[in-house]
């Protein structure tokens, strides 16, 4: 039956290179890849107990259910962010981290009082909405016009001002699911420009179908780029069944809509990175930065979005703590504050440790599906240690990726520093269905896949602090 | 190869038997089911064609469509639902129906204005919720208490008064998906009788986990029974995210929750039935009724609860309406008003109505899943008219059920007073996912099942009105 087996499959491939000859084209012969740097027999066995240790393990889901059970959401610069702070200090003593301290900073803060829509005519309907962060009130009792769609940004952009002016501006566009969560960067410009384009247009407020991919009643939140623009118009997103209503109505006739926003919004308003380490036993002033966020939008839970992603790093971490021998370099996890609106806390912690020596960087900011590639973004020269990080990996399901890594939002700072990043890319097929929503709770995280990111986390921040291989070309 | 298909067949009833025979039971006389009554070649020329113009169809997608667009929700009492009658009324009349008219009645009237909870410790979070239908208002600000939580509406009912007494009284059951929906009937006890049974053992209100199937962030309204029993204590549902939360928060410890609730009750709300008939051409006094509800919950669309109900025995009747010879009866479509809160619709018409020969009755009210079964409720002597039906069913893929129908909820005042129903069964498995809540839009709705309920209630309604069968016992 071997044999049988085999036969086959040399003639599959004599079939498949005769075929290549037919066709004219010459035999491939690809670049050979870079070699793997070795691992050596004592990190091997490390990373073999890690990774055994992370898959029976529910210290991640422990930590992340400890977060939203008792902080619960935790938008950036409000009460509940500084409860968080109190919790992501508690919980580093309890992994035994050592130098714990909270870095603080202050944010203009954005909260939503009230974020009310509603179809006016040509009956009255009532619609799920979320303010977009950032949106100003409207005048009390809102503003209502007649709504003028458009099925996608550019439409908006190419306007005239005639079609726009005084108006409700709708912006129409559907986002698209993918592993990788590229759709995401596809939709979001309309969530960032939506009021800014209107406005320069002379509408009288914003609405977008909300950028998710589920086809639930839930408004997503964000953020938006408005006020750093000067904007002032009033935005809001709607859910999926709103929206198809409003194109419904829409195609019957003129449809007016009302808006109604009330924001609370502050100056200097508190906020605080988290910072903890394991420091190293030969070269403590070299780190490996391991990120995650601790502040979330108010209308879930925030257990995706970033519990999750604290609870892995933090997880993952401990693990290394409990070697019998520490790694040879600092592993730095920080806990960041203030990312939705604005990347406050990454921005705070880049400037205070523009000097410290980052050898390299990863986050965990999206939810918690199971990790299947390892991106890098390396020196050429370093490539050889990102292919010894992804055989590291294999064993987890984690394929090799390709050297233009993004790092995460908290990392683009550090990134654009030049500090070298990876990504421990988490499927994401569903990641926007919850995502911003009131549903983005505990009940999604699935414990299985969280102990396989664990595992991929523990891998890969050992093998990075317990080398003295650098990821970063050297000056010239 | 037919020849050779056959053989295989015999020779698996031979080794069924021989088996049989070794086991040593008797080969198996099962009793007879009835036969079936018989259809004329006419009638089921007339079946075969009502079902494949059905099936080619989506007049039902559109009716519904423009109900849940240009009306939208429309809760028991209010303007929305008599907005709702006059479109029923313009409906019925681009169908060609005749005889259309409303029947008024009123209702007391009850709505939400406010219905909101939260916890207030260990630690503020907001939970999602929906006052159940007839709560009170609680006094301004809201009721706070600390909880004390029971797994099911049994542990409650066993409850010491020293526990309930002066607490929020939180009922955590869980309700489970299946095809017929009798996980429903299971579960919707608690719902009915959470506040009378808390107020009778001094609870401050009632909370329970929702009645639903799904995972996501949705409370389940519904209505209660404690206006009949005399009860005061503001009840809510919360969704099953805010549920986990309390169970969680309570095997921490203590946990104080604040409900607050602002109804809007009134007496002797404007209500009504909207009513129609395709005359029958020999027997117009004897009645085929199809009904369904024009009224909704109002977080929803009233797309899947009942719109759709409304559409299928629209199109139905209209598809019969268009043959070039009307039935022998009359079918009569009521829209009954106001069924959520207390059936008040189906009282209306059972006692305006009590005088009329009406032959049998179906109601669609679950929702828009595939026809899956025919059960009926006639008397013995009619079953052979139960296995025309199903036959005459049987290419839509409807198998024959029994004879335990219930009839739909608006049927239960007529089916008391002895008028033969049967249930055109849905597939139910995913109707609890969306019942009640604000996902109950119209995308939730599959144009080609749609199109197959049609199909099947035009069948069984032709079948029932072309004949001079009758489905109840001979008067004694």
């Amino acid at each position: 039956m071997r044999t049988f087996v085999i036969a086959l499959a040399m003639a599959a491939f004599a079939s498949s290179a005769s075929a290549q000859q037919i066709r004219g084209v010459p035999p491939l012969t690809p670049q050979a890849p870079p070699q793997a740097a070795p691992i050596t027999a004592e990190q091997q066995r490390t990373i073999d107990r890690l990774q055994a240790a992370a898959l029976q393990s529910d210290r991640a889901w422990d930590i992340v259910e400890d977060l939203v059970t008792t902080v619960g959401p935790r938008m950036a610069g409000s009460e509940a962010e500084a409860r968080a702070r109190e919790w992501g200090v508690r919980t580093m003593r309890e992994q035994r981290f050592t130098n714990i301290r909270i870095q603080p900073f202050t944010l203009p803060y954005w909260h939503a009082l009230r974020q009310e829509a509603s179809v006016v005519s040509p009956a009255p309907q009532s619609m799920v909405v979320a303010a977009l962060g950032g949106s100003p009130s409207t005048p009390p009792g809102g503003v209502e016009a007649e709504v003028v769609r458009f099925a996608d940004m550019s439409g908006l952009e190419n306007a005239s001002r005639e079609r726009v002016q005084g108006r409700i501006v709708f912006i129409d566009e559907r986002m698209y699911r993918t592993t990788d969560g590229s759709g995401y960067g596809a939709a979001v410009p309309k969530r960032a420009r939506c009021a800014v384009v209107a406005q320069s247009l002379g509408a009288v407020a914003c609405m977008i179908r909300s950028v998710g991919t589920d086809p639930h009643r839930f408004a997503h939140q964000g953020g938006a780029s408005r006020q750093a623009e000067g904007t002032s118009l009033p935005a809001v997103a709607i859910s999926p069944a709103d929206a198809d209503l409003l194109e419904r109505l829409l195609s019957r006739g003129p449809t007016r809509v009302r808006i109604n926003i009330e924001a609370d919004i502050r100056e200097n308003a508190p906020s605080g990175n988290v910072i903890a380490e394991i420091r190293g036993r030969e070269r403590p002033n070299e780190i490996v930065l391991l990120v995650a966020h601790l502040d979330s939008w108010d209308m879930g839970q925030g257990a995706l979005d970033d519990g999750a992603g604290i609870a892995i790093i933090t997880a993952a971490a401990r693990l290394i703590r409990d070697l019998p021998r520490r790694p040879r370099r600092t592993i730095r996890i920080v806990y960041a504050g203030a990312e939705e609106n604005g990347l406050h806390g990454a921005i705070a912690y880049a400037r205070e440790h523009a000097g410290d020596n980052h050898i390299v960087a990863a986050e965990s900011d999206f939810g918690a599906g199971r990790i299947y590639r390892l991106r890098t973004r390396f020196a050429d020269s370093a490539l050889p240690y990102a292919r010894a990080m992804q055989r590291a990996l294999a064993p987890l399901g984690v394929t090799p990726g390709d050297n233009e890594a993004g790092g995460g939002p908290d990392l683009i700072p550090l990134r654009q520093a030049g500090v070298p990043v990876v990504d421990l890319a988490q499927d994401g097929l569903d990641y926007f269905d919850y995502h911003h929503t009131p549903d983005d709770t505990l009940d999604k995280i699935d414990p299985e896949a969280l102990r396989q990111n664990v595992a991929a986390y523990a891998t890969w921040a050992y093998l990075a602090a317990d080398t003295d291989w650098v990821f970063r070309a050297p000056a010239e």
